[in-house]
């Protein structure tokens, strides 16, 4: 056939994970899925999402129900204005944080500009850089984030026009950029002249402290722009979310938007917006917190125990869904074949790689799976290992005895 | 502020709409909108939406309120299949008809190239032409829709990439593609190689019979995507379209879709194909197109009126929301201030224009005013129309005293 594809599309491709899942099938009927990093089912506010439903179909008003403005409707704009501590004019509501990051991508960068990431990130970030063929650069991450100096001594050589980063329980490392790093890092935007995009969905899901956001630490609001998103906090199916920038930036991003989808669901916008207006939202993020550290301590004795036996080794996340676990012991990806016929699936770190390089890393997201199913998934996880490492060991035993 | 925007971001602007609405407001209390391109709210199907999602709130299931696969969620994609008489293969859902627009734009086009639209169109698709720098071009149409023998013409002299095309009830025309010219216009696509972009979110307002549309007469499904919303027929607010095109862009346009905004709201998707999925829907169609049918005859009365007057020049619209009226007496942007201090709003002709060339033509929107307001509006377009005039008159009486 003949066609038309533009640029754009010769340079789309499938995200890693898709490849790398489509491999991952298991004919186990009671799969435990670590590779699903979304909210737990039992935290889904069902009910309190139905009497929203409900109490705004009993409005007498129908607005909702219409187009609203691209840049949001008014009471989520003034909610999220109060809760942010910033004027409205710093504020546009997004389509999730997907449509966040993709505007954000589409308002400064040109084909072959440079895209600063941590190493490892986000897949979706890494696909932008392949439909808009950018110049990508990975910056190593340490426990405490982003290496700072790396980056650095990267900018004494390299120009870089923007850089991605998930400052709070990163995906998928799970680490937490801190405080002084932060602080530098907005200093570095300045001095060598470049935006950060800072995603920030797991920032509500942080145990303890949290620390200041970027955007919150830039003096002038110039070089950062910020993403929030309520699908790890409420429902994913509300795509709902907001960019906070400079309204310099805001109004192209409104314009963007009007082209993109028009405008974000309103009756979507009027749901968060009654979600999150009360102080029942910060009760609730609060009890969220508390249940997914418990998820977070269960794992944590595993792992203690596997890195004691095998090796491996991991860093406490401060938050969030994930932790990034090295085996020290091959190629997670045939790993991955073991762990699905056992009936256990995670995500190689190869998925979160620029150049999908295969690595002795994994992802374990502990948000999904309830506490029991996630012992039973540890058992497999680790009779798995044991089955692929034995392998491996009598493949070298033969070839060593061919070789005699 | 040193800041960093894209070439795409540069070249990005406000529509002409929003730029002429900004000058269109009305201090009377009780304005008529002619301008909004709305569904009336009297069709608003509150009552079915709100059991709707009632009984969705009542399944086992929850899966609706995780994200969804970037195609579409299975019930809906099953729905539309067999309600389109097409496998699920040429199926992708959208976040509405605007992101169906802008996925196409972005699937074929590159950085000049050129599209042809009908003279005048829908200002979104304009916008795309800025944003991307395309060559655009424009077709001129006549009552039964878009010259296709100046088509033609421009073909055997200059290749174009894609054509967008509203066959249905135009937006802003009110033309629909006569059988004869739909035919030849897919001919011409093999022949000539370039893609149709065909948005058609108003086929299911077409008052009697309806023509197949260009995605059906193209045999081998290679020249066309089509586009269709539950915008105008369901609400807006779901932000709910599907596109149908040929399996090979369907598999880039999902791709993209996971990196414009991960998936369609799963919930939205599921209210969608409650309320189309049983016969109820083909009754409420027929009732939608009954009440649109009587608004258009209330304003063909008001024009035939104004035709008699003022030598006013409109086609009768098939079926849809607008009429497309030519006064043929000066620039009606100039008459829009008139109207609005007497109350009464409609979008110049020059808001659908390529260029924003001003002109002698209006859309006047029937479908979202209700009878007894249209009426008023009516009144109130008749009393500024001469206001205007004879301001002009006297202007220009002024004029010939002055060269006296």
């Amino acid at each position: 056939m003949k066609h038309f594809l533009s640029n754009l599309s010769l340079n789309t491709r499938q995200t890693a994970i898709d490849s790398l899942m489509d491999n991952a099938a298991t004919t186990v009927p009671d799969p435990v899925y670590f590779s699903i990093g979304l909210p737990n089912r039992e935290l889904l506010p069902k009910r309190q999402l139905h009497e929203v439903y409900n109490s705004i179909f009993n409005l007498k008003s129908d607005s909702h129900f219409n187009y609203g403005g691209s840049k949001g409707i008014a009471p989520l704009l003034s909610t999220i204005s109060k809760r942010e501590n910033i004027s409205q004019d710093y504020i546009m509501i997004t389509t999730g944080n997907t449509q966040g990051v993709e505007l954000s991508a589409r308002l400064v960068l040109n084909t072959g500009d440079t895209i600063a990431f941590e190493s490892y990130t986000y897949a979706i970030a890494h696909s932008l850089t392949h439909q808009y063929s950018l110049n990508a650069l990975e910056i190593p991450v340490e426990a405490d984030g982003m290496n700072i100096e790396a980056l650095e001594q990267l900018l004494q050589k390299t120009a870089i026009k923007a850089l991605y980063i998930i400052p709070n329980a990163n995906n998928p490392t799970g680490t937490t950029l801190s405080l002084k790093k932060r602080k530098k890092l907005v200093d570095l935007a300045y001095q060598y002249n470049f935006l950060i995009i800072e995603d920030d969905p797991y920032r509500d899901l942080i145990f303890d402290t949290r620390f200041p956001s970027l955007f919150e630490l830039d003096p002038y609001k110039e070089k950062v722009i910020y993403l929030y998103s309520f699908s790890k906090t409420i429902a994913p199916t509300l795509r709902t979310g907001f960019i906070l920038a400079h309204p310099f930036y805001i109004k192209k991003l409104e314009q963007f938007k009007q082209t993109t989808d028009s405008c974000t669901s309103p009756l979507n916008q009027m749901v968060v917006n009654e979600m999150i207006k009360t102080e029942d939202w910060d009760n609730s993020l609060e009890k969220q917190r508390a249940f997914y550290e418990t998820k977070k301590d269960l794992t944590k004795k595993f792992l203690s125990k596997m890195a004691d036996m095998y090796g491996w080794t991991s860093n406490e996340p401060a938050g969030g869904l994930f932790y990034w676990v090295d085996t020290h012991a091959g190629d997670v990806t045939e790993w991955l074949r073991f762990a699905a016929n056992s009936g256990v699936i995670f995500i190689p770190g190869s998925a979160f790689a620029l150049d999908d390089q295969t690595n002795t890393k994994f992802r374990l997201c502990y948000s999904y799976v309830d506490n029991q199913e996630m012992i039973k998934g540890f058992t497999r996880l680790e009779e798995s290992f044991l089955e692929w490492q034995n392998q491996n060991t009598t493949k070298n035993i033969k070839k060593i005895q061919q070789n005699i």
